[in-house]
């Protein structure tokens, strides 16, 4: 089965678990696409009272374009469930978000969320987070050389992202992005923590016990994951 | 004797630690600017070679204005000395830095130096953090009502920074200041921790275990203070 049809598979299921009345924040990223077209549908043919609340410019422009109601985050009281997808996913349903571009916005509406749902194609389940994408981290363009350095003395293997050889990539709030080619994250808090700690980063692509349900496109349909929460440490 | 004689006294006692060949960091504030005035009459009449690295517009159009070489930060390997001022200073030499505009910047500089001098008027001693000034937090502006609800529930007495009751006040880099007013902060290093691992807060005004040297003006001269870092927990 394509990618793409597995990306839809999950979407559509997590979809499903949408219903009138909610406020909803909608994630970033090419299958979280698929979810907004559903979305649409939904509202328009059930006539539902769905309020949408962005991650990112690139979801604000979809969600207005299938006119979806949207609100910002600061006009609601709490959101009720946010899907978003994710660049992988280890066994213990710790994740890498690999936009770049969204962390900071992605984040607050994870964490101002009842309810996380993430929707991928069955790719991004992996043993060890790292291993087929970079860890991006958003840094402060004013002495982020020296955050570099920094990054790369604890042996994280740095690269700045560049959208050419002569211009930095830019986050929505005109910050860089440097990706940490780590191949295997084998403990993700130790390294978010260190992370926090870090003058100059401002937010990272992991994303630690925040996800409630996974749901998995893969050849035999969706697999609906639940994370165990009773081991944490 | 005049608050303004005592800050001009402690900016020109540090202001003699700095030696031809040297790169500066350069604070930000109305002390930092009587060092800033006799840093350019030094390196006039001594033909002194000193480079020097802004902490904020201010600063960088002070020191222009001077005509004090500057450079950038991502330009230099390290800066020799850093000097700054600082909001309160508690008797472990902890600090508050409430400017509110440069935090990032400023406590880029600062680990980036060999040394950090303060230099403050004697009003500025503290036994504890927090009780002439509040701490400011600089926050993203998306979700920062979310953020706001957080520190108030952390008991932590928040207020938006504003310019007039209409406007937000906006940091360099056009994010929102937090001021948490909390009277006593007794535990900074615990604090610093818990704001660390929020997401949306950038940074904050402590600036902790950064200080090698104080100069503090007062009625009886110039008293220069250095911390024991023996006794740190």
């Amino acid at each position: 089965m394509d990618i793409e049809d597995k990306k839809k598979m999950a979407a559509l299921a997590a979809l499903d678990r949408i219903q009138d009345g909610m406020i909803i924040g909608l994630g970033t990223g090419t299958t979280v696409q698929y979810m907004l077209e559903g979305l649409a549908t939904r509202i328009k043919n059930e006539h539902l009272d769905i309020t949408g609340i962005s991650t990112s410019d690139r979801t604000t422009n979809a969600a207005n374009e299938l006119a979806i109601p949207m609100h910002d985050l600061d006009d609601v009281p709490y959101i009720d469930l946010t899907i978003d997808g994710a660049g992988e996913i280890d066994k213990h349903f710790q994740g890498i978000k690999d936009g770049g571009a969204a962390h900071e916005y992605e984040k607050m509406v994870a964490i101002s969320s009842k309810k996380n749902f993430w929707i991928v194609d069955d790719s991004k389940l992996v043993d060890t987070l790292g291993h087929n994408i970079p860890l991006p981290v958003e840094v402060v363009p004013y002495g982020s050389t020296k955050v570099f350095k920094r990054l790369e003395n604890e042996g994280l293997n740095p690269k700045f992202r560049m959208v050419d050889k002569d211009h930095y990539y830019l986050t929505h709030e005109h910050n860089y992005v440097i990706d940490l080619h780590l191949q295997s994250i084998v403990h993700p808090h130790h390294l978010a923590e260190w992370l926090a700690h870090q003058v100059g980063v401002l937010e990272h692509g992991l994303f630690l016990d925040i996800v409630d349900e996974v749901f998995v496109g893969t050849d035999k349909g969706v697999k609906n994951l639940v994370p165990s929460r009773e081991k944490r440490y």
